[in-house]
């Protein structure tokens, strides 16, 4: 059967995540669902991440297989079409080879979780960025972050109830830096995390950014390969899920995406920091 | 009493405008039982707009008086605190003279009309931003919107429902420009607007840059004075009003906070464009 990719965007929020399950919505089940409306065919989407409640994307991967060769913008614009009023958008859809699995083919996966620091609440975009009413140290936790770079045991900064067998991997890339519009962004990039592990990294680089933790006690808490150790966790509503990169070409351009600066706060807001 | 500004964040979805009014909640609603709850006192909040439904604020700006002479910081917070869970947020507060007007003082407003013109519809900034399937030609958009700028009867571009006696306005700004996230956005800058005038406009500039109006047929719509003449007003969820000037210098931050592109497309986007 035709294999097809396709990028999504989504706001995490309605969905009690990713997965298909019982209680609650998901975003794969109305992706399923629009398929079957689109072709009467109960296919399962494959998705590259299985993002928790709350979290968004707007670059997650999925591949799923149709009976028919169908033409990629058909697809595309019969899923959307039959999604309607969900916050749920497919970018492309592209054919892929049979051997093409959004998960295993996945060769690094990106992330970014945005912070907003300023004394008023985030009233436009909440639900879409974590609100710290204290101004952070962007190059301080940026710094820090460093320090977690690698391959790692990261028990420390993975949920409890993650069920990865081993949980070391390799971070590939952790970068903190100061948004144009005056916002915190923390980028993440490895071929796999473990549950809950940037939620864990954010909730950590925060205490470093308000200078309650040094850069030292980050190591430290990465070395106890303990849980507790770990500090708060994030909320999901600022974790963004922005995209994957495969062998094959079409996986390049969400690399690639990161690059863009993906404003937040709102511009008064970047000019009264001005003031 | 003394008097002060606030400069205001609000997301306008769950609002019938800014507007105090008997059907709905309004944005001005909300803050006055905030002040009440705070200081025990009945004040009016005076905005420089009335924001209509649906439509957003960076940059708000407004005034009242108190009895107390509160610290600008406790204002704020305090405010803040009695706005619990509603999308509205004083992003600062600060003492101004007993002659200034958020609304009369003003020397110039600023909104952004912003638009996503991609095949896959916004999923992530849904009600924030004005989808349009087919791609937009901004070079052509910004070159038509030059001949809307200066002192015009704006008649064809305001809402039938507009009570300004005199329909003469002089529109001191109005860019369009290519974002780097993708999106398009249309920059508004004016001493005063008519009822719907910049969403007249994006409605009209959309069909300049979807080439089914050329410069010259804009220009006609505005000399027609005449409200059938006008495009498809563009809806409300893409328009924010992003600040105001006045001669006192707390106005100033508003006016730069138009430099910092405001990205609201996604990543992923951006990327599926350049593939």
């Amino acid at each position: 059967m035709p294999r097809f990719k396709l990028v999504v965007e989504y706001d995490g929020g309605p969905y009690a995540g990713w997965q298909r399950q019982a209680n609650g919505p998901s975003v794969q089940g109305s992706l399923e669902e629009a398929v079957f409306r689109f072709v009467g065919e109960r296919a399962t989407v494959f998705g590259a991440g299985r993002t928790d409640a709350g979290v968004h994307a707007t670059g997650q991967v999925a591949h799923l297989d149709l009976e028919r060769d169908w033409r990629t913008d058909t697809v595309r614009d019969a899923i959307n079409a039959h999604l309607r009023e969900e916050p749920i958008a497919v970018l492309s859809a592209t054919r892929v080879a049979d051997d093409f699995d959004a998960r295993f083919s996945a060769k690094r996966r990106h992330y970014v979780y945005r912070i907003i620091d300023r004394r008023a609440p985030a009233a436009l975009f909440r639900e879409r960025v974590w609100w710290v009413s204290r101004p952070l140290d962007a190059d301080l936790m940026d710094a820090a972050a460093k320090r977690l770079v690698g391959t790692h045991d990261f028990s420390t900064f993975r949920a409890a109830n993650c069920q990865a067998k081993n949980p070391v991997r390799t971070l590939d890339r952790l970068d903190v830096r100061r948004a144009v519009d005056g916002g915190v962004e923390i980028l993440a990039s490895a071929r796999s995390f473990l549950h809950s592990q940037i939620r864990s990294f954010a909730g950590s680089l925060k205490l470093v950014g308000e200078k309650r933790w040094t850069a030292d006690e980050l190591e430290a808490a990465l070395a106890a390969r303990d849980r507790v150790a770990c500090g708060p966790v994030a909320p999901p509503g600022g974790l963004y899920f922005v995209g994957v990169d495969y062998e094959t070409a079409e996986g390049d351009g969400a690399a690639r995406s990161l690059l863009p600066t993906h404003s937040f706060t709102s511009l008064a807001a970047s000019s009264e920091r001005r003031n």
